[in-house]
């Protein structure tokens, strides 16, 4: 049973949580682009100071040869489950910036929704996870379950380094289960539990048809050009009708189960909606919904295309060069580094003969993760999601990538509930990110009552197993 | 006969000629660029100084509503052909700067010859022609013929105003003929005579699929991704081959007349070498030479095509919007114009259902130029190559486009010699353009001795006729 002054604790500091996230919000901490190096300093100076002042101990940076993460814990329950407390402080980049209605860094209140890069990915519910902690040791000096608060700063990028930080830092960060800020909810109005996410891999590669750009007034007509071919390099990758039409791309991709199916068709989804919000048109696998197409199936995008003149003005070249940057999303059965070599390979064997086709990135990203269906974290989240809604709590994934759920998976065997409070629609990775202030008051509750609950659970029963496919 | 003075005098004043190229190299009059107009308004102030002082009269701006052109006349010999001389102050942009050597505005020689933008296109060429006249006023108080300078500053835009400037200005520019800076020469050891050149049309499109950049994550594998399709509709411009595939994109192209193709293949020309220089890889319609694919065959180009996350890092977007310029070369018979419009059907035709492609830009340019093999001006030039080479010109045709050949055609209705001195490996356009210091001496003679030539010609001789194909 859980402690009500720690609830009414919560309530009461709304106005004071809400004024410590904007703080962190007007930090911009960046971790794509080199010249918010300060940002990200001072992100992490300003959350070493809240971890210390909440009361953890062994408050720490923890280096991994990229951006370090931000450590500190509270171990004062022997005998209960120890559990890692994931979120991150780095965020995505804020261009184009001119799209933005209010300064991305300065993060501003309207209609009971806050504006800003990271309100929902994720300096939002990474604030509820710590504030409950710091309200569980403020009221009754202890919490219901060990804590490892673990706030990573390299998400955005693709946690380039954090393989190496879990190696080095394995004593120090063992515990029974995670439970991450990320990875959010998937409808305001249904409880649902997170049992999983997809992978991600990236591929940049760059083409050259010549020495230089050529003048076309001189060599129109009678040369390759770089954007030509880039062109028809990137049209390859998809079939007419949207599916990727990259040899093996689908191959290892275990098929949804039953349960997947039976719960995407369960969850309340209005697919017209989907599309008509974003003005975006259908399109891919035709045996699939577009639910099912975003969360139970592979994806393959170009993210970016460019090539000669692309600035005010007439530039009458021939492009010598054009790049591209490629992701790929991956389900359960596939290696993301697998699906990209596929792409790449694919690209190489259509590059026309003397055409000079060069990887520039190649990130092997993170595989899909999975939480089995009956582990005691999906058990305590339903038991919670039903106290609060009266509700079953549907089973849904998610289709974006947590590469720390899959990574410390690999690295530390310990399973990870995503238990975020941001919504599908808030804009994360484009202008005018928001995260709404409801989710602050409902995800703080909810936080409570979930570290309560697991604190019933003996730390054996978090074992990991494997999923039954 | 010329008056052995005036080509000593030029010969004597190369130093003082050069340092006062390196003056105009160094003002920056980039037209596409409004960030430049500050250096358009020097290139003209400086313009107007040097035909003031040499003893033009009449010297003024020429308003037609865009960039003014640069004007001053000398008409002290009645009964004589009376010959525009054309130029232009602008260039194109420098862009991109990390690619240059030297800076692009700040004239540098070396090895003979003289880097910068501008140098060979064209202000090399302009400064020739202006110094020849100021020397044969100079040394002997006249011009063999009646010369009127016009020296535009919008050909590297595609002359928008030049056809509303000609018309207003119609009495002032009466001519018999027009000699141009602008259109080099074809080989530096083979003497040549340009008998026209390929026209331009332009055209800029933007694709949207969705109303913003969507997160992959969310609809990665359901909807269309507005890079995609716009590579798509790229790649389906051109055959594998490198044919143009818009229908109906060479109907109206006149075939090469027999002396047209004779000549082309009596031009000593290199064609692995042509492609060698610059690592560039043959392309195009197959039932043509290389030479008569740059020359008497039109071309069709995207000069640049942009969209989603060009920046650092990684972004996993789905792109909402896509973007191409493209233009067309065009040879005799075509209409800029029409098929610019051809291009264009042929991308809303297969455009997806629910993709908006939008016109940011369509510019009708101006067509290809020709002028009869027997015109006087062609029979001048050959005389005075003849005399200086001892061997007779070969006909050859240009790839770039002059639009202001065409425009005078037909807005004055009088026919252009294109007798600049600049070489095809000049990389026009192009980081570390540069011109020969030979160049300047040799096109300086070979002018004065133009002008003696053609003031031997009535001016009724140099009437209009229409190329008999």
């Amino acid at each position: 049973m859980i402690n009500q002054d720690v609830l009414d604790d919560l309530e009461s500091r709304q106005p004071e949580i809400l004024e410590w996230l904007k703080s962190f919000l007007r930090i911009p901490s960046v971790s794509a682009d080199p010249s918010f190096e300060q940002g990200m300093h001072d992100a992490r100076r300003f959350l070493l100071d809240r971890l210390e002042r909440m009361g953890l101990a062994n408050v720490q940076l923890l280096e991994g040869g990229g951006e370090p993460a931000v450590y500190g814990e509270w171990t004062g329950a022997p005998g209960k489950p120890t559990l890692m407390i994931y979120g991150h402080y780095d965020v995505q980049p804020a261009d184009p910036v001119e799209l933005w209605a209010t300064p991305p860094f300065e993060p501003t209140v309207v209609d009971g929704r806050i504006y800003g890069r990271g309100t929902s990915d994720v300096k939002g519910s990474t604030t509820i996870a710590l504030e409950v902690i710091a309200s569980f040791l403020a009221v009754q000096g202890s919490c219901p379950v060990n804590v490892k608060v673990f706030l990573e700063g390299e998400e955005e990028t693709g946690s380039p380094s954090l393989r190496a930080l879990a190696a080095r830092h394995r004593e120090l960060l063992k515990a029974d289960a995670v439970i991450s800020a990320d990875g959010g909810r998937a409808s305001p109005s249904v409880p649902t539990v997170n049992t999983g996410a997809r992978g991600v891999a990236q591929l940049e590669v760059r083409l050259r048809t010549a020495s230089k750009d050529l003048h076309s007034g001189r060599y129109g007509g009678a040369v390759r050009n770089a954007v030509h071919e880039m062109a028809r390099l990137a049209a390859s990758l998809h079939r007419a009708d949207g599916a990727v039409a990259v040899d093996g791309f689908y191959d290892q991709a275990l098929a949804p189960t039953i349960r997947q199916r039976t719960d995407t068709a369960a969850f309340p989804y209005d697919e017209a909606a989907f599309f008509a919000d974003v003005q975006g048109l259908a399109h891919g696998e035709p045996a699939y919904s577009a639910r099912e197409r975003v969360t139970l199936r592979p994806s393959l995008d170009v993210n970016g295309l460019w090539g000669g003149h692309t600035g005010s003005g007439l530039k009458t070249i021939i492009p010598c060069e054009a790049s591209a940057k490629i992701t790929a999303r991956v389900v359960e059965g596939q290696g993301a580094g697998e699906v990209i070599q596929a792409v790449l390979r694919h690209l190489q064997a259509r590059c026309p003969p003397g055409c000079r086709l060069e990887v520039v990135t190649v990130g092997e990203g993170s595989p899909a993760s999975t939480i089995p269906p009956d582990h005691p974290l999906v058990r305590a989240a339903e038991a919670v999601l039903q106290r609060e809604t009266g509700r079953e709590a549907i089973h849904v994934r998610l289709g974006a990538t947590v590469p720390v759920t899959s990574l410390l998976k690999e690295t530390l065997g310990i399973a990870t509930l995503m238990f975020g409070y941001n919504l599908p629609d808030e804009d994360v990775h484009a202008p005018n990110e928001f995260f709404r202030l409801k989710s602050m008051r409902d995800g703080a509750k909810a936080w409570a009552l979930l570290l309560s609950e697991l604190g019933n659970y003996p730390p054996a029963s978090f074992a990991s197993r494997e999923l039954k496919h």
